[in-house]
């Protein structure tokens, strides 16, 4: 299998760590997403190289191509992907415009390639395990689920002053609390309220969900995390349902419920990368679409003010 | 100084405890707020007992009454007191519909009473040590509120299922979280969006707040702790600001920020009631309407799916 990469702005090099350990692997190339790339990743070194990525498509004719651009830019990269039948492994999000969303899933449809995004926080073990027992029923029917991403805002390259090359802190980093949520939920997002503070990058975030069913989802997202707090970041799930409360936080799982109080220690759970190299979807392509229209739309309520649907 | 106690539905025995310490305080008689109330409290064996409130009050003439009756009837009861120039210590929330409220303010502030209302919350000392922390400049300039009610439900009485003589889950619950985040940004309230399930009463609730200079806020509440848990509450106010994060949960105060992180358990602090005998406002007047205000248009955002300004 013939895998390349462009760009190397997000989690490329989780893939690359799981690509490397798989047998008949052929890195077979790196190009950035943009001018906005200065350099090749480490990981690259000893692949060939490419200023431009369509040039590299063009010459390798890769099986897989592993994009990860500048965040605003990566639709693009999609498209010309799917245009060329290329199988695609794709940063989230998969596009920071509704008009470049609607386009990305009619290529990738029409082009029948295999598509997956990096939803990897799906697959952290304590969100795993959460998810999974509240899908068993341990707190009954789910009616309220709040999430938290608060990260080390730390040092950022330049264009995330630029909100269309970042794409904003919402689709960037919200949604992953949005994917716990429909994951944990099982629900679709029907539609959205919320509020930001900071141009671009939005420093802050607080989104408001109604669901189907009537579940009710909050999320809280923040850059305010200090230089000297323990970890880069405080990542955490809260459902309440009908028969009790399950908390994900502090890389553990808090459960409560009828039948008592657990503290839950996960154990290792599958990788993303590696159930879609083994064939599998693990995440639905029209999941992966929902989940990215929830962030366009959460974006453009903070954005005006209004509700916005889904 | 005589005090009269109306209705026991909230927290009077709280008010009750602090009163029986003091000297010089005479309990002149108990009253129900309402054929709703079918027994004495406890605490007011061997006090003159009423059927009527009105005819209590016109007899005992006290200087002080304790409200707490059903809690969709507390304002007609302030509105009784007031005429009758009586000091008030009155259970939140003080009305639980806007027209009420605006009675029940123009009613005190032409009578020149003193008024407190039961933000006893405030007053716990993990929640005091917080604010005080932040209002210090602990974590910066504050950007973001989420603060959490989340009750055991047990056996509640029969009224709690008739919206009106109930008043409604954020009135009643989410007070408290109105009230902390007022409290811990020194911010008013501008605007709210909300949701709730259940008819009456709520079992959950989200609401979303716009706040004065950019702060936004978000509350959780819900009834959905089960019988097991450890504790009947899980109170928590979380703050993100410019220069770190403090979060007040499990009794504790949580601060992280560039001096590094620490858990500081709170030592006491005053309490709401003998502030208030002592003569002092612990919670100026204006600011009880304002969280009352804020609570009842919540409610109404989360009815009507609305926007609804405060």
């Amino acid at each position: 299998m013939k895998v390349c990469f462009i760009g190397n702005c997000g989690h490329s090099s989780q893939a690359y760590k799981v690509l490397n350990q798989r047998n008949g692997v052929v890195f077979a190339g790196f190009a950035p997403g943009s001018e906005h790339e200065k350099s090749a990743p480490a990981y690259a070194q000893g692949w060939p190289l490419y200023d431009s990525y369509l040039e590299m498509l063009e010459k390798e004719k890769p099986d897989l191509a592993v994009i990860s651009p500048v965040f605003g830019l990566t639709a693009q990269v999609i498209l010309d992907c799917a245009a060329r039948k290329i199988d695609i492994f794709s940063e989230k999000p998969v596009a920071t415009t509704l008009e470049e969303l609607n386009r990305v899933e009619k290529a990738v449809k029409e082009s029948g390639i295999r598509f997956c995004a990096m939803h990897y926080l799906r697959y952290h073990p304590a969100f795993y395990l959460g998810a999974e027992l509240v899908k068993q029923g341990a707190i009954g029917d789910v009616r309220m689920i709040t999430a938290q991403k608060s990260y080390r805002f730390g040092t950022r390259p330049e264009w995330y002053w630029d909100k269309k090359l970042y794409g904003g802190t919402i689709p960037w980093v919200g949604i992953h609390a949005i994917d716990w949520i429909a994951h944990f939920s099982g629900k679709k997002y029907l539609s959205v309220t919320g509020q930001s503070f900071g141009g671009s990058p939005e420093m802050a975030a607080l989104c408001q969900f109604e669901m189907e069913d009537g579940v009710m989802a909050a999320i809280n997202l923040d850059y305010y995390r200090p230089a000297k707090a323990p970890t880069h970041g405080d990542d955490r799930v809260r459902c309440a349902g009908t028969k009790g409360v399950l908390e994900v936080r502090d890389g553990k799982v808090l459960l409560m419920n009828e039948e008592g109080n657990q503290v839950l220690e996960p154990e290792k759970c599958p990788e993303l990368l590696e159930e879609f190299l083994d064939g599998k979807q693990p995440i639905p392509v029209e999941e992966i679409f929902h989940l990215t229209r929830a962030a366009i739309a959460a974006r453009e309520a903070a954005d005006t003010g209004k509700k916005v649907k889904i």
